[in-house]
């Protein structure tokens, strides 16, 4: 949540020179993104659509850690394939020699467009169902979609991550952490469900990647973490997302019913999914306890940003271990 | 550099409903201001412009440290009084109760005018003309304002804060830093010119404070460490702040003869003011000293800042004390 690199006015005014988006008018870095360095910027547009006094925003992106420059073709396709599709997904804008990123200052940049909106911090369950909506339709927009990437971040690589901590690291953060960690592994490793329909999924589909008009999804961001997964895990990444308090000690049945409504309007979930959802939610769950606990135990004790707490998603692993089959229940 | 307090969307939505500026569109948190939280803010706009698909921008601050809350009605009243004198400086938007700023989270927080324009980190020669005009403007405009405040950044303050940071860790900074800085004190403090014309000032002009469409200023930025002094020392700091490489190891004659020449169109320096400014201009390099190396001291240093260099602003000391009289000569 920072921007990593300086890019001077002149930096900028040259990178924007190889688009046709016009001049610079104004530019502001921001606060978002978890590993990259953005701006918003604002420019008279691209030639053909200029208009007097209009101008036209942009999100210019730097990539500069956890991504693969290699995946970027990737994750910049997969948001143009989807945004064709009528997704709300912003499009990558292309240089003047069909570009879809460039480098500068030996790093990867893109220009995104900008899409308005505001993310919640509690979302209503209005917003939950068109989220659900939102994402349904991208599920079945990437029918198409002809590169794919491995999930770097499943099942192999939570049990990487955690043993990578140590049983004793993980203690630190809490004494009963790496006694449940461990045994959900275990039991993930054998209850994995195989075989469900899947393809290219957002899985990180947080709110914070969600900007919403009223109760409208406006628009669906990050795809970094992009990757071919079944549909069912990305609706249980979702679900954890969305269905709690932060800190994962309260559930939200009501807005759980409204993302499930809203998915279903667009795609039915098969009973296969259906009845995975239990596991697979307990993999989303695990998915963030690993990550989180990683973070954790590499930020300096005195550092100026604060990890994000593993617990949070051992309380929603708590949950869905009490009560998955019946929040999950079959359709009837 | 970066937003320190977390605001939802209900916040931020809950605060704009106390202004006459609409709905919230969008808000990005921007990575900008010394130590405050800044958003870039977009909403439908105050009633009676409101216009189909247009919107409002504003920048939202919420004042962190370093500012006592006491002085936010000097430092809101001032940039509306520079406005409101043709100054381009952002006014604050006030709110239905006519109040200059709010109260969230504890903190106090203003909604202040969006300006576009772009920071120049490399400026022209006609961009630092422009800036010596916009200098000198504002300069003459604060001859009714009524408000006053103590520079509480000046001289004996920087004493203070070299004899707090000790000898021992100014030369772990650089050997030669405690001889340099405590001469320097004692020859400021026999040599500092009174009786010169004064006012309040910016007092920390540096580019990153002033944005431009093409070569002309659009907005003064960041007033917050306005206070009254001599008119001619405001200069010495933009001096020390535009006319060098970022190193301070290179002086730009061109950029501080445009400078002049910007600031004597709207204001002539008096031949007293003239003769101060080779004293002025190796003040204004200790206050930037004394304030980064204190800054350096208190980072740890597994900060993921980098604070400062304070020898970045000895080099332009020693320029000045090199060639101050040479290059501040009186005009003829």
């Amino acid at each position: 949540m920072a921007v990593y690199t300086h890019l001077g006015a002149d930096q900028l005014a040259a990178l924007i020179a190889h688009y046709d988006v016009g001049t610079l008018v104004s530019a502001k870095g921001i606060a978002e993104g978890v590993s990259n360095s953005n701006w918003l910027i604002e420019t008279t547009g691209p030639e053909a659509q200029r208009d007097g006094g209009k101008t036209t925003r942009y999100i210019l992106t730097m990539y500069e850690r956890r991504i693969d420059i290699a995946d970027l073709p990737f994750f910049l396709g997969l948001m143009d394939h989807l945004a064709a599709k009528g997704c709300a997904v912003p499009r990558t804008i292309h240089d003047r020699e069909g570009a879809s990123h460039r480098h500068v200052e030996g790093k990867a940049a893109a220009l995104i467009e900008f899409l308005p909106g505001i993310s919640v911090d509690r979302p209503t369950p209005a917003q939950a169902h068109s989220v659900g909506r939102a994402l349904a339709r991208n599920h079945l927009a990437v029918a198409d979609f002809t590169m794919t990437r491995v999930n770097d971040m499943a099942l192999a690589a939570w049990s990487r991550a955690l043993e990578g901590c140590g049983e004793e690291a993980l203690a630190a953060i809490d004494p009963a952490l790496p006694g449940i960690a461990f045994e959900e592994l275990r039991y993930l490793e054998r209850q994995w469900p195989g075989g469900l329909p899947r393809g290219v999924v957002h899985a990180d589909l947080f709110p914070d990647n969600v900007l919403f008009a009223g109760e409208d999804v406006s628009g669906l961001i990050d795809f970094y973490f992009a990757a071919d997964d079944a549909f069912a895990y990305d609706y249980a990444v979702t679900h954890a997302a969305w269905c709690f308090s932060g800190d994962g000690r309260n559930y939200h049945a009501a807005i759980a019913d409204a993302l499930m409504r809203g998915y279903e309007e667009v795609r039915a979930l098969s009973p296969g999914e259906r009845a995975a959802l239990p596991v697979l939610a307990r993999g989303a769950a695990m998915r963030f306890i690993a990550s989180r606990a990683e973070d954790w135990i590499s930020t300096p004790a005195d550092a100026l940003v604060t990890p994000k707490d593993p617990m949070d998603f051992v309380h929603r692993l708590q949950f869905y271990r009490d009560h998955g089959s019946e929040v999950f229940r079959p359709a009837n």
